[in-house]
């Protein structure tokens, strides 16, 4: 099964915003077996709205539109859903009174506009909207299936909570995907690793997708008893630079394995600035493991807030291992956690005491002891200070396993 | 001049990557006159990108198309153009020289298969690409402007430093833009209050967009001189609401003020885990004004590393003023920093000590004594902390602006 995706709204083609929603839509369409071929942006303007309706169900067998349901003059999506499916729009009570409710619930007087999201192409069945006012709708036009969705991400997927399922049936080839995540490691080497220890069997597909620090390998297929074992055999074959999989993050496997001993962490940074505890604080329930610490960025502050030995400072300087070593040492101490991490090194664009940008010490201080790893990471200030905290992470999950 | 954007690759369809080139895309060539009328991505298929391509040609008349110019047998883009057109590739020596140039120049043996990028359809003027090795391509279909650029977004922004500069000189019509940047407000009353204070005449266009507590406001129109005087008037109008105008940033305005008068600051943060501090550290130069901080995720290290006095938490707890209060006194004194700002609330989703999620006290200590915030912030957890940060931003500007 064929599919495409239009995204409706001018601030898309100005580039005010970035279709996030095609990128999300292409994924969930895939794992329920509709290939998109097509996908499009287009302005709010009924004639070409329609037009670009038309060449998508030229293309395709199913059609989601995104946007163009709110309450606005620009909200033409209705319009020309109507006009494609030769169709008119009839006023539907029951959608009235729901309209109404919403607002008398808010305290709100709903402007008559509003009641625009209650007009329904005629032979439309409408998809229910729990979390905002437009509703979506599901329509056949010449034996193919148009749904129309809202465009804030939030209420889009909650809307397609019901287009997908219906889509899987229709298919009846729901992808299953297997992944695996590393760290540590590049793309060329995992590739080379998983294509040494496995043979990808016809109807199975292999990707590997890198991103700020982590390679994941994508095995995707219609059978999963066919997936498993090769995943397997992949994560046998990268061994402990495999940290996690499906839908595992860093973070998440360093929370469960610091819940798994009861242990805590903080951090010491300087070139991240403080990436690597707002990455630790990122999800609820976070204050289990992470207790937090000390941004030492001026090179005093590694004194002052570490504890770092002033001598230390003297004669290594604020980008060395054992300056590192103290840091992670000094915030373990403070702050009385299990584990401290400590970052240092150079973000750049310009050099720091002789050291390119891209220099980088990161430390584990933990009951066990202290590991330094001196890295060189490739890329931008931006990317650097990225990388180095997925960086810090891997070194702390990888302490994690070996205590546990 | 009406324009259209392609985006080529299985990639941008199957969502493991967000097409942010067509957001660049449509931004820059708005500001030159052209206005984007289609944006489309397809597939690594010679086929499905001939048809888009002829799509695109159809309603307007310059086309960029972005991706598809690599070494691999999924790059087709050169191909789909030469099909389209109805001209043959040519292997231009030029260029294949230069190919084995780069790849010596990095002591990388050159595979054959990248010689593919040295061919160019018939007529086809080559767009040098200095910072890869896939070379951009100009040519006329039907009297139509094609652009071919790389899809990596670095080198597609080089390549198309020489693509705009002629869509200018065609259109005649460049837009100039005049915003201003504001926080601490929300959209509808920045909306309120610009519109009470300005008429907006025919040929400007005024567009408020929103997003992480920041509501700019724009006006767009071919005349500059008559966008001058509405952005005073509007900046008048919302008085210190505005923190910046066009290129500014709400970190780079603070660092700015906080240069000027030779300050430095200092972050003690707790709902935020670090975001505070990491937004401080982010551009080149940082370290001028920010000196680091404490993180104080876990309530006694509110304590232990912000001087927090135990009575205070034992009477107000972690979310209060008189804490938020003690933690930017406690941080700027440890650090020695001139002015320290403190975060501490709730960021969800659960309530905690009673208060519910969104619950923020924002403070700012220096010379001048201690200014405490208390907000309800909106959203879930991650729009909590990033608001957060922006509050915190914006009340240390404020600070800033007044004490200067």
């Amino acid at each position: 099964m064929r599919g495409a995706v239009l995204a409706v709204g001018d601030e898309l083609l100005l580039g005010d915003i970035v279709n996030s929603n095609a990128a999300w839509l292409g994924e969930q369409l895939a794992a329920v077996g509709v290939q998109v071929v097509h996908s499009a942006m287009v302005g709010d303007d009924v004639e070409r709205l329609a037009t670009a309706l038309r060449r998508a169900l030229e293309d395709a067998d199913v059609v989601v539109v995104t946007g163009g349901l709110g309450p606005t003059v620009d909200d033409l999506t209705r319009d020309a859903v109507a006009l494609v499916a030769g169709v008119p729009q009839d006023r539907v009570p029951g959608i009235e009174e729901q309209l109404r409710g919403k607002f008398a619930a808010f305290g709100y007087d709903m402007p008559e506009a509003v009641l625009k999201q209650a007009d329904v192409p005629r032979g439309a069945r409408v998809l229910d909207n729990p979390v905002g006012t437009a509703p979506g709708l599901r329509l056949e036009v010449d034996g193919k299936l148009v749904f129309a969705v809202p465009g804030p991400p939030h209420e889009m997927k909650v809307v397609c909570g019901a287009v997908l399922p219906e889509l899987a049936a229709l298919t009846g080839t729901v992808l299953h995907t297997r992944q695996l995540h590393c760290a540590g490691t590049g793309e060329s080497q995992v590739a080379e690793r998983v294509e040494a220890a496995v043979t990808v069997p016809d109807g199975v597909q292999l990707a590997y997708l890198a991103g700020g620090g982590v390679v994941r390998v994508r095995f995707t297929g219609s059978d999963d008893t066919a997936l498993l074992p090769l995943a397997e055999a992949a994560a046998n074959a990268l061994g402990d630079d495999v940290f996690g999989r499906d839908g595992d993050t860093l973070t998440g496997v360093v929370h469960r394995l610091l819940g798994a001993s009861g242990a805590t962490v903080a951090v010491a940074e300087s070139l991240t600035g403080g990436l690597l505890g707002a990455a630790l604080s990122a999800e609820p329930g976070s204050s289990a493991g992470f207790v937090g610490g000390v941004l030492v960025y001026a090179t005093p502050l590694k004194a002052v807030l570490a504890g770092v030995p002033e001598a230390v400072l003297a004669e290594h300087g604020a980008v060395a291992d054992p300056t590192a070593r103290a840091m992670a040492e000094g915030v373990r101490e403070r702050t009385g956690a299990t584990y401290g991490v400590a970052l240092t090194g150079v973000a750049g664009p310009d050099p720091q005491e002789g050291h390119p940008p891209g220099t980088l010490f990161v430390a584990v201080a933990g009951p066990e002891g202290t590991r330094v790893r001196s890295v060189r990471v490739p890329g931008d200030r931006e990317r650097v200070r990225a990388l180095s905290v997925t960086l810090a992470l891997d070194l702390l999950r990888r302490t994690l396993a070996r205590a546990s």
